[in-house]
């Protein structure tokens, strides 16, 4: 076994979860990751708690919802499993990340709301979501497995309490910061996070992590921006972003593809036209764009905002956060930007100001 | 994916296990028995009930119970899960069957001590205990892939109604009788199975079966018998068992080989040298030896006993079933002997007689 799934597994266990003595264990992981899994349970035993493994297929769902039809109802064995457990460690990395191709999206959104109970269960426990290197994966990023496995693991293998330490300073600042503005080609845009709870996310939840974010003022933000990144929505790329806002709505929008889908998303609901989050990414070992959100958000040298619902947790108190059944993520390269808080420049190409 | 895997599965769902719109199903699962999983998904949301894979794996739980060492405690997630349930389908078929060879056997029992409240559970559920033909298994039993592929199906895509209703002819008659007599070669062994329940084992159950089976009395077994075929204990065959019986007790015992791993067998306890059951298999499309329990017992135009417990269904109201920690069965070929109640000819020389 490669060395850095022994140690992927044991920040797993010692960081993301501090897994102890008694603690009751679920893994959810595709087959494809099953040597992550393996590594798991040894750390598992070491610490003398209990492990079961839930073995997670998007082609087993497909297959599943395609026979079912409409009309799922909750798997309450499951709720009452995840009800008695501590720990939810969750394996991202399938063997075709094209399973669900053929599944219509109103049965994976019934699907999704017949497993609402058990998303509001995870918000209460100790959760890693994490990524296995799998050869599809690879293929969905572009790279050789070799190459994807060691971009997976640099990202992943880190000394997380450094990088807590790092982004404290982050965050810190953006906790006492009112305004957030961000600069720039074709962009200058004004964000209002007086009062809003930052959050340093540290490796806690998301395995890679490296990110310190906020919901910002749903009514606030004024200006424009253009995202140097697509977003990638159903498997289609949408390039070029251009949003533009007054009073914390966007009152344009344009994109060089799939303008069309843009507008889609846009028009979820009343939410979805302001932002729920901004993030600040700090990972530098995730050194590219590889069409996936739990390592894209946590680029170095990039922020992104996202059109929708705000984490609560990042919501100042007695503040309103905004609402929306969306939230779409929009990274920005900041190599060719400036980002300051109140005046105060934090980032800019390519440089960290507040370390 | 293999027509036949489809058939397995809509023979687990629909006689085995019976599966009903709103059930909460469990599968177990390795991930070499992938593909029969994905095709259980089908057949369960077609009939619109909930599934979960657990994935199981000797070579994870080696690793876990290895770091952990003794004082497993008992996994109450998964007892929970367990209560929420309706049906249970346990897959065999690993990747490598000597996965636990490194782990000391008290570990192993101690470790099933902790998971008994599991087994217990089990006794009140749907359950389809069936196998997947892996490579592993395949080696084990000494056949390529292809060969044990069929010798598998051929066992398990059967009319288990006909199969049914053949062996409810026999359970009737092996109900009807007082004694049992098995002759042959170096065996003439006579039980008593007067007001015993015999039981019709027709799939429901293990997938494959084929067999009646029902406890003796523990206490009237009489005689002597030589078993054609090996015991498979921890890797090792015990060729060539002789056993002889005074009073339901064995009171002297031989082999070919590992004279003494049959000896600590007998010596397990005071049930280990009394019989729990006795057994008639009737499936001829299991025609050879696999070392595989849940083939081996049902193999046409045998016979087998178990020293050790009896499974109390089996045992008749108000009499006594053989208590013991051990249930090893040992198998005769009846192809050279003869079976008789009370005298009739059920089977002998190859031939059934109570078709």
């Amino acid at each position: 076994m490669d060395e850095r799934i022994r140690k992927h597994a044991q920040i797993i266990a010692d960081w993301s979860t501090e897994i102890k003595e008694g603690d009751h264990v679920i893994i959810r992981a595709h087959p494809s990751a099953y040597e992550l899994v393996l590594a798991l349970y040894k750390e598992i035993g070491a610490r003398k708690a209990k492990p079961l493994t839930l073995m997670s297929s998007n082609e087993a769902n497909r297959a599943y919802m395609l026979e079912h039809g409409d009309g799922f109802q909750t798997p309450d064995h499951l709720i009452k499993l995840v009800e008695a457990s501590d720990v939810f460690i969750s394996i991202r990395g399938d063997d075709n990340m094209a399973s669900m191709a053929e599944v219509p999206g109103s049965l994976v959104s019934s699907y999704a709301r017949a497993n609402k109970p058990l998303m509001e269960l995870l918000t209460d426990m100790r959760v890693s979501l994490t990524q296995f290197p799998t050869p599809s994966q690879a293929q969905f990023a572009g790279m050789s497995l070799e190459e994807y496995q060691n971009f997976v693991w640099d990202s992943i293998i880190r000394d997380w309490q450094e990088v807590h330490d790092m982004q404290e300073l982050l965050r810190e600042k953006l906790a006492d910061a009112d305004e957030v503005c961000v600069q720039g080609p074709d962009t200058e845009l004004y964000l209002s996070v007086k009062g809003m709870k930052p959050i340093n996310s540290d490796g806690k939840h998301n395995l890679p992590s490296g990110e310190v974010y906020v919901a910002p003022s749903p009514e606030k933000t004024e200006g424009k921006i253009y995202f140097d990144l697509p977003v990638v929505r159903s498997g289609r790329e949408i390039h070029g972003v251009r949003l533009e806002f007054e009073g914390g709505e966007v009152v344009d929008h344009s994109s060089d593809t799939h303008q069309d889908l843009l507008t889609s998303i846009l028009d979820t609901d009343d939410g979805a036209r302001r932002l729920g989050e901004l993030g600040i990414g700090t990972n530098r070992n995730i050194d590219r764009f590889t069409r996936n959100m739990l390592f894209d958000e946590k680029m170095g040298d990039t922020v992104h905002l996202a059109l929708g619902y705000a984490v609560p947790k990042s919501v100042g108190d007695g503040l309103k956060g905004n609402k929306s059944a969306i939230h779409v993520d929009i990274i920005k390269d900041m190599k060719k930007g400036k980002l300051t808080f109140d005046g105060e420049t934090i980032m800019e190409n390519g440089s960290y100001f507040w370390e």
